[in-house]
């Protein structure tokens, strides 16, 4: 079961490349009994429950405080006020740039989708206008078939053997990201083109996913790449960007290419902006959110304008997003107040279905976990879902006898004649066989009368199962689009329904509005956001008359999709047991103190520390803490010593590399001095402390840890409330809070994950275990 | 020059209360030589230069963080999960109730405007055609000046003798106390009544002036009144909402009102929740946030709902905001990629003129604060402005020849025939003659050629000045209008300059566009706003596309204004010499550490403390502390004692009110325990220490803190950095932070002063001084 997990969770190659860091020889001669992660493996339990009362070890947090040692203080005191407005500069350069580039892998992916699916269409149509009089229609299904199939397999494949971590949407692990956990290779470069191939052969295999929720993902990881000014993986150094290398300033920069990517997928700026502050950030800071902005906006202006060459209408500005909900006219679609109780409902409609939407895929995630772990699997799934999806499009096009006039001016950009008279067209194969983007639009936009209320009702159902079970594959994609489609089905449905019973209104005569409306019921009941979801959904709808029935829709849609179940993000981060910090603690949990919270005893370094001790505490793979308190001991006492710093383990590890030991400081007077810039460079991958060579010898010296370590951590008193220290770890975006006596003296620690840990459950205040999964 | 001081400063009434309180004889027996407030008004420099390099220590701070102690964790403790429900819950409907209010305030002003506007119009018209051929218009201009005089005379006599600090746009004032700075009485009931009535008056009687900046000063009084569910004025308590009586619950629904506030002034609910956090909120919280977008929403909802039934079309939502852009529809007035310089350009124009008139109002402002202090001499001198306008604008009228032909539907207002020919109207009267409003609509949306540039130059110029010199006169009025109105005028020129040098050009033929644009650029040039301007215009047009364009050209104003001087609302807040804390420390102020910054020495009181001791620190006026850092003696040793606890002025008052004595517990065991609802029945007006009778006797009671007191205050080491000092206070809104020394010994307080003294000159970090003024 173990392993099972292992190959599941998100983080699975951080096992590995662990594993293989300890394969290694030991070179620093550590006495300590060494426990090595096999051991500790096999010697977990067996079965790991896998439900979401546990919290993982094996998550590490982002550090969102600076380490304000000397050589900190030190470099920026010499800095000069220019240097600090060229800094602004850079980031403003460095924002531009993010959203430059994600509006270009934007307009990528969608060329290459629109190549791709034209190609399909061409090729399947052609063979079943061949067929469809000689009877051999289950040729052309094979045909179908198999051509998705392949498509998927090629995206399956990548994702599973390349890069785990590139599945679904990306959404729930940048949320994680900017909550402050550290996912591992979330924003690499292999990432990113893993989820770029991966999602244009996952769209165009026909599955039923969306390629806006892999943007954001996009976003993030170029963001994080261009505003470090080189690439690990490539092992290129571009020596720019330097002072942006530490967490702080790269949670910034991935907040903005979030929104750039969001900013792209939906030609929404402001609300890519609302997205990532809703999502990420905890503390507001107004030159930051409009930085972030710029790079919204250049990313949707990018995508805009290299669209619109693509299209041969050069300047013209009209496409802002890879989704285009069309122009909706004020005039025509004009709401009344009477129809804001309807609204209301549908929001009801749509927090119902989301609710089982999720529900029905967190069993499915369950049984993926328990039984469909290894990748070849994985790809075989996926290869099934595809074949299946086409074969119920086939089956429902095929057996559904809803034809419709082609309209004169040909608006329907995949019309399929099937079994219909000349001059028409099958209205189910319009709903399935174009790009969900276009069914999407076409749901909104087209002529009342264009699908009857069965076809309607026969997609909704199918398009709903498909769509449940295809989301959790192994595959790049998002669920933004189908829980939009399946939302403008059944919303047209209703809308319908409304105009047949009171045949004289004419304001219910537009089925389009109702469309609308339902999918916005639909995606809020599935991943229940709020503020930035109307934003999205008023920007992409290009009219602002919508916001309130909107909003008021996403919130019914959330109140009663709450009552059930979470979001599909959030089951998806729960599953992964990610020690995710909401916005604040536990309402009734002022009953804990910091005292009951924190983690003792802890392991302290004294200010002057020797080698060996060092060595040996960071080899202990029991512990694996990653932040120690520096202490001063009074003289000949035995009580415990006095806070005066906290050091990190990347920090020490980049000392002993270094050897930047007391007494070899002495002999080698010529010695260059340790600068930030050595720790910078280690940073973000620093190497393990097992590949770090330490002789007998110099596990005698001694290192003064001075001059490296915070000296001003912030502290918190014992008897500190619970929603106290969490608003001071969350509003700050800490990763260690030292927990000290009245007398200054170390008592504990307090990390993400004894924050995590208490959350409200069905019968109040739980607590999670911590388990090594 | 005290005096002077003490007429025009935003917080003049709180020096007379003090004054007042300090009138009553002093009952508590203090031994202290006590300097009465007068003699200390004395004894301050007679002279004080009133420059921007002073900071006032008259200013308060609000207290964001809650004082944990044991009766808040007993409350907290007993309250169940479903008692945070209703809490909750009655937060939400707290913010509805915000937001309905807010919109019928709005509608209220935006009916009896209306109505005295067009009152106002058939008087002077009628006396106009009567008069103009008989030659008479000089009549007629006594007549418009006399009644534009007697409508601002009233504005100006409610502000000036009844509510000074209802002056003005409000925006400053609810900017510093959404920043935490305590502007005395800019929440009441009172200035509430003043506000609006005093904006009706003033733009009724045709200053120039709008009626939207007062919207968010009046949404943001509403929401503190609405959410304590009483009111101090009238001495009535309904009883309800009593948890929300504390800083941190206000600040969130004052956050509220004030997006209501802009919701209904542009209609632009989204643009007002980026309004309240990009001025107030610090910490961002997801929940919060959706209720002010609630609050919001139901704001503009309520506005277009009520206007849509005095409109006699009822259900017809097409009037969300005090303000109406018109219908900007996309195909006709698109923009191309080449235009994108000249925004760029206009931004640019947009930032000089804007600076121009920053400094120029500056400059008014110190004079005025010189010399124009007396009640009655604002009101002439609000009286001689009113004239001087009717004059001007009579003038430009009667002197313009820019005759237009009256249109088929007579879509102009407030058509003007005066010298024209029949079927025919004067443009400028167009202009000059309407409400600001109106006149922005038409600069927007007329059809080319109805503006000639000569007329369209006139306005600007004489507009631009008269702006100037209304913008801080003493009547409730905003700067958004008037602003606007220029830019639309000059960017209208701009582009009826631009399609006659480019003649064939036919994307240039619609100087609407360029309108818009430059009343974007003449608006972000004076206010510098960012973000949540770009999405206020945009939401304003109705039309998303205008997005990038707006956001560029407000960027540009902004980097081009900043340059010369900042921004119109920051330069009142630096003339009122407020403590204001940026979104961040300057940036070479790493120099500064926490033992530069603190206040030291500190007045600090032990667990157990003299009646006597407290009242006598209380009284003491050449002080004035409000928080207390509580602390435990070391059992006869000398050195500094160790921190425990701090406690807050109010709280003390409160204790001092009720005898919370050792001595008298011990004798009456009977006595009702203090509960939490006493200190939030004296919330905010905590009565002065002077009203608390104290005798002799009483004064050697002893006091016990502990129960009291905040046991966990935020504390920092000496050794920490301005910066990191900075961020934990801004980032937790704090009023006091506790500096202590690596045994925990207090050895300093650091507080708003400490931290707002610091800002970037021209030549690096200055050091403002502290001053009572």
């Amino acid at each position: 079961m173990a392993n099972i997990t292992k190959k599941v969770s998100w983080s699975s190659r951080a096992d590995e490349s662990g594993a293989t860091g300890e394969g290694t020889p030991l070179l620093n001669g550590s006495e300590l009994p060494k426990y090595s992660r096999q051991d500790s493996l096999r010697g977990r339990p067996k079965e790991i429950p896998h439900n979401e009362k546990l919290l993982s070890l094996k998550f590490e947090s982002l550090d969102y405080d600076n380490s304000e040692n000397q050589l900190f203080l030190e470099e920026e005191r010499r800095m000069s006020y220019m240097g600090f407005r060229c800094l602004e500069i850079s980031r403003w350069v460095v924002c531009g740039l993010i959203g430059f580039m994600t509006g270009l892998i934007a307009c990528f992916i969608d060329i290459v989708v629109e190549k791709l699916a034209g190609v399909k269409y061409q090729v399947v149509k052609q063979n079943i206008e061949k067929f469809t009089e000689v009877g051999g229609l289950s040729i052309s299904l094979i045909l179908w078939a198999v051509l998705n199939s392949a498509f998927v397999m090629v995206g399956a494949i990548i994702v599973a053997f390349f890069e785990p971590i590139a599945a679904g949407s990306g959404i729930p692990q940048i949320k994680c990201y900017l909550n402050g956990v550290k996912i591992p290779r979330v924003v690499r470069l292999k990432t990113l083109v893993v989820k770029v191939g991966g999602v244009i052969c996952s769209v165009a295999g026909g599955l039923a996913v969306g390629k806006e929720g892999p943007m954001i993902h996009s976003g993030a990881v170029v963001a994080a790449g261009v505003s470090q000014g080189r690439s690990t993986s490539l092992k290129k150094d571009f020596k720019i960007f330097e002072y942006f290398r530490r967490d702080t300033e790269k949670r910034d920069f991935v907040s903005a290419g979030a929104a750039a990517g969001v900013s792209a997928a939906f030609g929404a700026p402001v609300g890519g902006v609302l997205f990532s502050l809703e999502e990420g950030a905890s503390f507001w800071n107004q030159m930051l959110t409009w930085r972030i902005f710029f790079a919204s906006m250049i990313s949707t202006f990018t995508l805009n304008f290299f669209l619109s060459i693509y299209n041969n209408k050069t300047g013209d500005l009209s496409s802002p997003g890879l989704i285009n909900f069309g122009r909706f006219e004020s005039d025509s679609v004009a709401y009344n107040l009477y129809e804001i109780p309807l609204f209301i409902a549908m929001g009801a409609i749509g927090g119902l279905l989301g609710a089982l939407f999720n529900i029905l895929n967190y069993w499915l995630t369950i049984f993926r976990i328990r039984y469909v772990h290894r990748p070849c699997l994985q790809v075989m799934e996926a290869m099934l879902v595809a074949a299946v999806t086409a074969t119920v499009s086939f089956a429902m096009i095929y057996f559904s006898n809803d034809c419709q006039p082609l309209g004169p001016d040909h608006a329907e950009e995949y019309p399929l004649q099937l079994f219909c008279a000349d001059g028409e067209y099958n209205s189910m194969a319009t709903a399935f066989f174009n790009t969900p983007e276009r069914s999407v639009r076409s749901l909104f936009h087209n002529q009342p009368g264009t699908y009857n209320p069965l076809t309607l009702g026969m997609f909704t159902l199918t398009y709903f199962f498909l769509a449940c079970w295809t989301y959790g594959l192994t595959v790049s994609a998002g669920v933004f689009i189908p829980s939009l489609l399946i939302g403008a089905a059944w919303g047209r449905l209703f809308g319908i329904l409304l105009a047949s019973i009171t045949s004289s209104g004419s304001i219910w005569a537009d089925p389009g509005k109702y469309a609308l409306i339902g999918a916005a019921a639909q995606l809020g009941g599935i991943v229940r956001m709020t503020l930035s979801l109307t934003v999205i959904m008023v920007e992409a709808t290009g009219n602002v008359t919508y916001g309130l029935p909107i909003m008021l829709v996403l919130m019914t849609a959330k109140i009663v999709g709450d009552y059930f179940v979470e979001g599909l993000y959030d089951i998806h981060i729960k599953l992964q047991s990610v020690p995710f910090l909401h916005w604040e603690a536990p309402a009734t949990s002022h009953w804990l103190t910091a005292r009951e919270v924190m983690s003792s005893p802890v392991t302290c370094f004294n200010r002057i520390e020797k080698v060996g001790t060092i060595v040996d505490v960071l080899s202990n793979t029991s512990t694996n803490h990653n932040g120690f308190p520096v202490v001063v001991h009074v003289a000949g006492s035995d009580e415990p010593a006095k806070l005066c710093g906290l050091i990190l383990r990347s920090q020490l590890i980049v000392l002993l590399k270094h050897k930047v030991f007391v007494e070899l400081a002495r002999s080698r007077l010529t010695q260059r001095k340790l600068q930030l810039k050595d720790f910078r460079d280690a940073y973000p991958r620093f190497p393990p402390i097992q590949s770090i060579h330490v002789s007998q010898d110099e596990r005698e010296c001694m290192m003064d840890l001075t001059e490296f370590m915070n000296p001003t951590p912030y502290t918190v008193p014992q008897e500190t409330s619970l929603p106290r220290v969490f608003k001071l770890f969350r509003a700050l975006g800490l990763r260690h809070l030292v927990v000290v006596d009245d007398e200054n003296k170390v008592v504990g620690l307090v990390t993400r994950k004894d924050l995590a840990r208490y959350h409200l459950g069905k019968h109040g205040l739980e607590e999670l275990q911590l388990a090594q999964t």
